[in-house]
């Protein structure tokens, strides 16, 4: 999507080679413009698998999930990080490693908000090693439900989440890939 | 705001005298039509002051604020929970007593989207003890720019915040006020 890549562009702030900060739009401040044309290319990608709910993590991704939540007319859940607790039995839970604090966190979804009628539209602003969307798709298939589609704002091409997903066949579509961030420049895979 | 109202009867948990959950349309499963209409009635209630940026904090708070921000064309931030760091000189901090987990929380705004020019509109999903409003009030006091209101979706009339925020003469609209959850019933304040 050209425009977002324009955005990351202009907007983004290049760190190192592998971070570029995109605070001033999509995870801090929250551009509506931005956001509502990210939301209005995933309704047009989506929609014609029917999803009946989409499945984020808190909490950028709660934004443009519920952006399009309400244009297609369907519930937004936002799985919720918390530790490990007692009350698994009324949760679905998974656990997801961040590779920025090296620890691992869990991530729990109450068991009363996805079943195995639901087809399930998974939605994040970033995608990196794609350990939020594994641990999204792991609770998926705990409720017995299908994952139809997952969509991405920004991927980060030249790590291996997006590979590995396309690899066993998830419907994953990224807005921007970043492929590399060389010399003070963010290059873009076509696609 | 009758609607709201409804729906808390509807689908809210009694849980004590003291807790209602509504999980399932407003802080975990997040319904599309009712945060819509939600959002609608904030922005009929604010638009006329003319906010430049709303305010709130993750995770539920950004729901209701980004449909906001889409209709009124204006900046959503949200405010990050984060232990205090080293970063702070790049960040307005203040701290947000937790009173369910009985602990201190900092929250933390970069200083590059607020600043004195701001007119700005606070936005959460529930009031109870206040914490997490003056919190934010403080995040825009040290910016030096201006609270023009805040839109609550659930206050707890029976707990101090709302009292304390409208004697301090601040802007406070919230669409519905539980004045008392008693024999498994809910009762709310005519406002």
């Amino acid at each position: 999507m050209k425009f977002l890549e324009e955005q990351i562009i202009k907007h983004g702030k290049i760190i190192s080679k592998d971070i570029v900060k995109v605070d001033s739009f999509l995870n801090h401040q929250l551009d509506p413009y931005i956001l509502d044309t990210i939301s209005d290319s995933f309704v047009k990608k989506f929609s014609h698998l029917e999803p009946t709910k989409i499945l984020t993590i808190e909490a950028s991704g709660i934004a443009i999930a519920m952006l399009m939540g309400v244009k297609m007319g369907i519930p937004v859940i936002f799985a919720k990080k918390k530790k490990p607790s007692t009350m698994t039995e009324s949760f679905y839970y998974s656990e997801v490693f961040s590779y920025t604090k090296k620890e691992k966190n869990g991530i729990v979804v109450s068991k009363e908000f996805l079943n195995n009628d639901d087809k399930v539209l998974i939605v994040d602003d970033f995608l990196a090693m794609g350990a939020a969307s594994f641990g999204l798709i792991d609770i998926v298939k705990q409720s017995q439900g299908e994952v139809v589609g997952i969509g991405i704002a920004v991927e980060k091409g030249f790590q291996q989440g997006g590979k590995i997903l396309r690899e066993k066949g998830y419907n994953l579509h990224s807005l921007a890939i970043i492929e590399k961030i060389e010399d003070e420049r963010i290059y873009f895979r076509d696609n």
